[in-house]
């Protein structure tokens, strides 16, 4: 029965951590996880956690030469000297003595690469950094909170102390996020909430949870699912952020078509504040109550305003059913006039994502190697979309989609999309394509780290743009690369790509690679590659884009926020940190809360 | 073509204001429609505009009579002495002289019922007090802004001058929020936006439309569905509350479950402050720019923060069909059971109401006079589900539906929503039963301004509440407004009756309304009002229900701040109203924001 006053709420077994998850420090992801070119020159995926697993792509390598540069080779190797030096520890003697108070000696650390891990994200500049160059800055200390009285403590100790906190959840951001300002003279404590990561509870009735902000995605997703429950929240990052960072980042899952984005999920936040603890003592499914909700000042703050320390979130029946799909189009404009004629028609799938030529071409050199049957069918397949429907392998590209949901709702979007589709030239693709476009994803976020090693240096950036734009941005932004690229004389042929990753009824996000070859090329090629970005970012807003759908905006986008809002806008919001951070306890220095050096 | 670049914004013709649509201003609603009890006891609705126009009530006056009190008579009138005294202005010379370079001559009124008009919305306590008594202070001058720039010197020169201001959309809010304090010894200023009530462009690609914040919402619906679309907002005071009012309240609509709520729909906002104008050059689908966004701050902020001036909102095509339905169910636990098992089902319709039996009793007391056929049918119904099926007339239940969108959509909305219902046991009860259920909405609106003559106080509140408490919180409020109704020893018996008007994942809306009589009853029988409904929301907070779902905090349920959020919260919120309008220019005094008055 529905409403049985005796249904009782779940409280989970807290996660168990397998030693075989650990993540590297060096480098994106799990620590079992790298791709390395053999010397015969084909490349593996070393490990066994992911379908691409230990299987050879012979083809990945001859292509990237094709692509970007003949010279990229097994044996040319750039090899990074990680760890970097690393600053000393500036130590505030009492406010370390009053720490000890409240934590534990193995809740707090000085280790040098642990500082470093907490002092950066995976912009391109920090990974070049710490592999080839130095971090000036880093934290001083990283603190492990067990529980929410302990952030309470240590925010009143910082308060006291005149000490910088800031908030670490997964590392996974890719916008300068963790990065220290070097002119920082006080103490900088990193506040890593890995130890923060229980589920407390499930409502079964009321279709919530109440999870701790150090929670991994990948651990909440198994918590739930053990209990027939998901959050439907899947960032490109979901097996190391966590929801702490979700919120404060304003992330966005691939699913929130059918789930939401962070926005739509959370509920309700606990926040520890300069002026105190943010919470309530109830949850409610909607409510009118403006100032007195946290979430409109937590969310998207960027670890500048407070750490939150736990959320009730929305959470879902594990669906009836899910079915992966995709379609061939025979361009990428064909493509987005599909998204938006499916858009328009409502009741979109899950997630849908359609990605540009290069993009399709590098999933194809991302397959494994097949022998018979499988490679024979594979070889039918091309010919039939190539020479039999005309498809041109440089112009086609390829949606995927995940439909969830009953039966009769999965049958449905299946049935309306192909039909769409149908209508815009696409062909049916199969499942199995599309279920590898989407753990592709997690495969692409280890490509970098193995590229920097040949020489290429490689990032994404993130948009979203009204509908009518959406073409013409996609274009000029790559136009854009390929003549700064030229004008630089850099060598080979600029690497830029992008996919429309949402669909939204106003517009899409769409999401761009950008990769070059440096090897002899004068100057710091990291700063180079922020150069070029820095004016595809330009050309981004010039093109109706947003600066950021969902990475945020961190450090890396601040010289921007003067173009995206009025001075009164910026002055108001200025006014709001000063006024409840009046010490600038959270310190971070993202968004507009960087300072007199920002605009 | 979806992405003709030659596809240009659609520029509407300002609306065109009927004079025939004035609205009162002692009452709610337009000035030709009131009730009237007629000397034989029939009750008719005035004029031509709602289908219960015209019509006659002849069981209204009699169930009144049996529910509450026999002595409710045709000729027993409490005649209201509206107006009542009304305190001269106040005049600010310096401001009037630097208004006069900015605005015309009739921009400006010091009107004395204007002014009165402007000095409160439709809590039961200001109907009370300008029909029978008086209020102590109103705004000293009304103001029409007719574009932004003018919004903005009036912002400037009240910052100068000392000057508070309060904007003003519709006057319907029924909070308090217009509610002068006493103590404002500073001009008050009331800033009226309906010369602010153009869409501005509706662009048809990208689905948005650009809106002034003074446009009223039958304004808004009329201006869109000329050009095809809509914007699905519809409050149940759709046609006299505005764009602006919606915002600043956090507004819900009644087919939110298609188009969402007010902070699903808003784009972007411009937003008139102390700290400047909150503006932006280009609207995003979505964003992660945190601080940058001022719809965070904006949203519910009641008039405290700044002044709306226009917004960018979702447009959708008006839909290809449009059904009523009803159902009636035995009780009322089988009503909210049904609600459950739908919302989980998924793609619930538009609008779902369930209204309990006392209100379902009032609907069927609203239902005309018919004769002939009309009638048998009528009375063949009822036997057919009394009789027949076992219902008790005085425990069962109605549920009203909207289903919206394609054929397709709509069919396997009444489908899944009937199938759903038979578990319950739910009886299908017709489209047009469905539809006068939603037209009620608008005319009970006028009752409550009619029984206030027959010596009659009412008032509506509502909360939001989890599944799992909706069923207790509906009757334990129920049995308090009783309880505090017998201690008081009032005449006759409360009318208590409420409805789930919204549906979430995680639990409802739902709205009570509440009436006694008061005749012979010494004392305020407004305040006594006053007192049993802070009981009555004293209960609802303590069995799980929010503050407010939709109608904000205002000044009326600010006592109860304190337990709704913890002090940090409080004073998080307070930081930033005193960062960003050190003067109080917007001192309109609601919320969080009334003043060392409030906790």
């Amino acid at each position: 029965m529905a409403f049985d006053p005796q249904a009782r709420r779940i409280v989970p077994d807290p996660p168990a951590r397998d030693p075989a998850d650990e993540e590297s420090l060096d480098v994106w992801g799990f620590r079992d996880t790298r791709f390395v070119a053999r010397a015969d020159g084909v490349v593996v995926l070393t490990g066994s956690r992911y379908a691409l697993s230990g299987q050879e792509l012979p083809e990945l390598l001859g292509w990237t030469q094709r692509q970007i540069h003949p010279d990229v080779r097994p044996d040319d190797l750039n090899r990074p000297h990680y760890p970097p030096a690393i600053p000393p520890p500036r130590r505030n003697q009492a406010f370390l003595d009053e720490l000890r108070k409240s934590f534990a000696d193995d809740q707090a650390s000085e280790d040098p690469e642990l500082r470093l891990r907490h002092g950066h994200g995976h912009t391109q500049e920090e990974m070049y950094a710490v592999k080839y160059g130095a971090l000036e800055r880093v934290p001083d200390l990283v603190v492990y909170p067990a529980e929410d009285a302990q952030v309470e403590r240590l925010v009143e100790a910082a308060l006291r102390h005149d000490v910088v906190l800031i908030p670490y959840g997964g590392g996974t951001n890719v916008t300068d996020a963790l990065r220290c300002r070097a002119d920082e003279a006080r103490t900088i404590v990193s506040v890593d909430l890995r130890r923060m990561n229980r589920i407390l509870w499930i409502d079964p009735v009321d279709r919530m949870a109440c999870i701790e902000a150090g929670a991994v995605g990948r651990e909440i997703a198994a918590g739930l699912a053990a209990h027939g429950f998901t959050m439907g929240h899947e960032p490109d990052s979901v097996e190391f952020s966590t929801l702490g960072g979700w919120i404060a980042t304003h992330a966005s899952g691939m699913k929130k078509n059918r789930y939401g984005n962070i926005e739509d999920l959370v509920l309700d936040v606990r926040v520890v504040t300069a002026q105190g603890v943010l919470e309530r003592p109830s949850v409610h499914p909607r409510e009118s109550i403006g100032s007195a909700d946290a979430r409109r000042f937590v969310l998207g703050s960027e670890g500048c305003l407070g750490i939150v320390t736990r959320a009730v979130v929305k959470v879902f029946p594990l669906p009836e059913r899910q079915v992966y799909g995709s379609i061939v189009f025979p361009d990428f404009p064909r493509g987005v006039d599909f998204l938006y004629e499916l858009q328009q028609a409502g009741d979109v799938p899950a997630s849908v994502r359609l990605v540009d030529n290069l993009q399709f071409q590098l999933s194809q050199m991302l397959k494994p190697r097949k022998e018979g049957l499988g490679r024979l069918v594979s070889q039918a397949e091309k010919l039939f979309v190539t020479k039999l429907k005309g498809f041109d392998v440089e112009r086609m590209t390829a949606c995927t989609m995940v439909f969830e949901g009953t039966r009769a709702e999965v049958a449905a979007q299946e049935k309306r999309s192909y039909a769409i589709a149908k209508r815009h030239g696409g062909l049916a693709g199969g499942a199995a394509n599309g279920e590898r476009g989407y753990q592709l994803t997690f495969g692409i976020a280890y490509l970098r780290d193995w590229i920097l090693n040949h020489y290429l240096i490689a990032e994404s950036f993130e948009t979203s743009v009204p509908w009518s734009r959406a073409l013409e941005l996609c274009e000029a932004v790559k136009e854009r690369i390929r003549a700064e690229h030229a004008a630089r004389r850099l060598p080979g042929k600029p690497f830029v790509t992008c996919r429309v990753t949402q669909l939204y009824p106003t517009g899409v996000c769409v999401y761009f690679y950008f990769a070059f070859y440096f090897k002899g090329v004068p100057g710091n090629p990291s700063e180079i590659y922020a150069e070029i970005e820095h004016a595809a970012r330009d050309e981004v807003l010039a093109r109706g884009g947003s600066l950021s759908h969902h990475h945020g905006i961190g450090k890396i986008r601040q010289p921007f926020l003067g173009r995206i809002a009025s001075p009164g806008q910026l002055a108001f919001a200025r006014e709001v940190k000063r006024a409840v951070d009046p010490r600038n306890v959270f310190g971070a220095g993202n968004q507009l809360f960087g300072g007199d050096r920002h605009p």
